[in-house]
């Protein structure tokens, strides 16, 4: 018996096409074989090494939907070697999109995960139960490291549990990392005298090339407690160097940028809840980001439900993967929260930047609404019947905002 | 004067759509702005930071084509730092696909871009002027490092000046790449001994997340001369990182793997020119594959010659960096070498797989007839003319595949 992931594909086809002979054609073509009939290998190995055709189906004249089954022992335990077989070339030939992966229960073993995950984030918040919020730096490009701490603290000690850099802002020297970190714990550090109450903040791991790691642990040695990484800009491979190191240890905020480019496409590239899901689970993400459907950017409900499902759902095989958190985003604001939790139940980060910082009260007392948004909705109070008293930021915001 | 990245994008609109709007939300967005008017900083820091939309045409009602000027003082200067900013968020925002980057000729010159580049190439195998000519290992996936030392000779003594790793041949128990690489040096030096000809083996470079650079001096100690790289698979950050290491002297030569994810559509994503010629130029690639618009995967042909040029030509402000050689390839055949040449100048690699190996003849034979046809189509022969006596194989390769 073969250890094999199974890659589902979505084929454009013509009606001349004949899918069974292109399904083969990728089955062969992207393990054992070539364009034309070449010097044949000894059968049995041919056997271990080639790609299999499980099913083909033709939903529409135009549309081939095909499962292929890919050995193991064709790729390395790693996202790159495995994308590299499932659809390096063959991403070239024509209109095919990378539907889903499924992985072998054994292979998945040999892949970390999240090594902090929702029950390690909830630990390190001393948060056993609610949904998290969050907030990003807006705006961000452009604020001394002073500017982005004074920031963080109304953020903070209005509610919030997490506070994030924006993914647009790297180690610009007006602000480099470090600074930005110091300050920023400076408002941490307060808060927790204040109220007792641990925040973190997800600071943007940015640098040149070959250095990230060790530019992790020395942030990390500065206090750091949570990363921000643009897993697709710095690549797979970065966001597995780093969540697979022993020494890193604080957990790993997974940003979507650049997956649009892979994945908006309904014909080509390869979907959503495989890239934003599965992978960055597998690659060791314990947060991802990535568009609720109903915010400002046009996203598939389906798509953001397949991702917040892979994210924590065990899939095919990912038993031994731990749990990571969906943070719905982009347009959040305090009256979405009802929604938001219908949709996700209490494991769920709500990430919020104009929705908070655009509050009339300003970024705390938008930093409370959205908090008194969770409190209330947990509890099950509906948000257009009349809130109760000291829910006045709430109120604001869902006379600036609405309820959606 | 401010230090600008101008970023080119393809909008797909709706009737309804105010493009300048749209263009004014990228340019804010990714910079300085969110989704609501939000606490503002200083004017002087504002006019420092803030994208400006230089232009928007509207060829078509359904086309937006928009030019947004990028400070460098809001990126790092590497490629993830910079996708981010021109194409990190926005890329999940409906229909748009990033066109073209052109780079100011200061900041450019803090890229290393190609180490080896064409000359340095020429120098290593000591051809100064003609085109190049590679084949593939076929089959591979399967083969023992034995057997693909075996294939080595024949290709390399029948005249090919590369012979390159199959992408998807990793590094697996049974064909490590120490094994292959000592297997195919040992056919290098028996070419070499009889013919004086020095060939170069492009060793596919994979392992495990953190370990490549080591790995790249590890395999250059052993006599590795050339590496492939799944440029995509293992991240912008990989290749730079091992580009940029002036411990790795050897050529690197990209692989397309992935491209067709972020490419291939006309309305998502990024194009090729931008990610397989300029991009793999300046982050390090001294080869970089890729379709012909003439082989058999669908390729236009627009996009193969902006590779081409993006490689070879000075454009913005790229006088810094060194050629890149353009190796079309996928269905490559002998019959194909005088429109290539004709296409390509002498600059340039012709990449066969299939056109080699599945000659009647076998390999050696196909080896053989890729370098008749080389040496021919220079001397201004026509292949559909009765070829002169020597080309034997030429002529079956002719016969099998015709002239194209």
């Amino acid at each position: 018996m073969r250890e094999c992931v199974i890659a589902t594909y979505r084929l454009g086809l013509a009606a001349s096409d004949d899918l069974d002979k292109k399904a083969k054609g990728i089955a062969l073509g992207q393990t054992v074989g070539a364009w034309t009939p070449l010097q044949q290998m000894d059968p049995a190995v041919w056997e271990r090494h080639r790609g299999e055709v499980l099913s083909t189906e033709r939903p529409a004249p135009e549309i081939g939907i095909v499962k292929i089954a890919f050995p193991t022992a064709n790729c390395e335990t790693d996202i790159p070697s495995l994308l590299t077989m499932v659809f390096g070339k063959v991403s070239l030939d024509g209109r095919i999109k990378l539907l889903d992966l499924e992985f072998p229960a054994q292979w998945i073993t040999k892949f970390t995960g999240p090594k902090v995950g929702i029950a390690g984030i909830r630990e390190l918040l001393n948060v056993p139960a609610r949904p998290l919020a969050m907030a990003i730096f807006k705006p961000c490009v452009g604020l001394s490291p002073a500017q982005l701490g004074e920031m963080f603290y109304p953020l903070g000690s209005g509610g919030l549990d997490l506070i994030k850099d924006d993914e647009i802002l790297p180690d610009l020297p007006a602000a480099p990392a470090e600074k930005r970190l110091e300050a920023c714990l400076k408002s941490i550090g307060r808060i927790e005298r204040e109220t007792g109450r641990k925040i973190l903040y997800a600071l943007n791991l940015t640098g040149p090339a070959g250095s990230l790691v060790q530019r992790a642990e020395e942030l990390q040695a500065e206090g750091a407690n949570c990363f921000l990484l643009n897993v697709l800009s710095y690549g797979w491979e970065t966001l597995e160097e780093i969540a697979s190191d022993p020494r890193v240890k604080i957990p790993i905020m997974a940003h979507p940028a650049l997956s649009g480019a892979l994945c908006a496409s309904p014909e080509y590239g390869m979907s959503y809840p495989l890239v934003l899901g599965k992978l960055m689970r597998l690659g060791g993400a314990d947060i991802v980001l990535y568009p609720a459907h109903y915010g400002t950017f046009p996203f598939p409900a389906e798509d953001e439900f397949g991702i917040r499902d892979a994210l924590r759902k065990p899939w095919n095989s990912s038993e031994h993967l731990s749990p990571a958190w969906p943070a719905p985003s982009v347009g959040i604001h305090p009256g979405m929260v009802p929604r938001l939790l219908a949709d996700y139940g209490n494991d769920v980060i709500i990430n919020a930047g104009g929705g908070v910082h655009g509050h009339k009260g300003g970024p705390q007392a938008g930093a409370r609404a959205m908090k008194q948004a969770v409190d209330l909705a947990l509890a099950g109070q509906k948000f257009d019947a009349a809130l109760p008293p000291g829910h006045e930021e709430l109120a604001t915001a869902i006379q600036q905002w609405g309820i959606k």
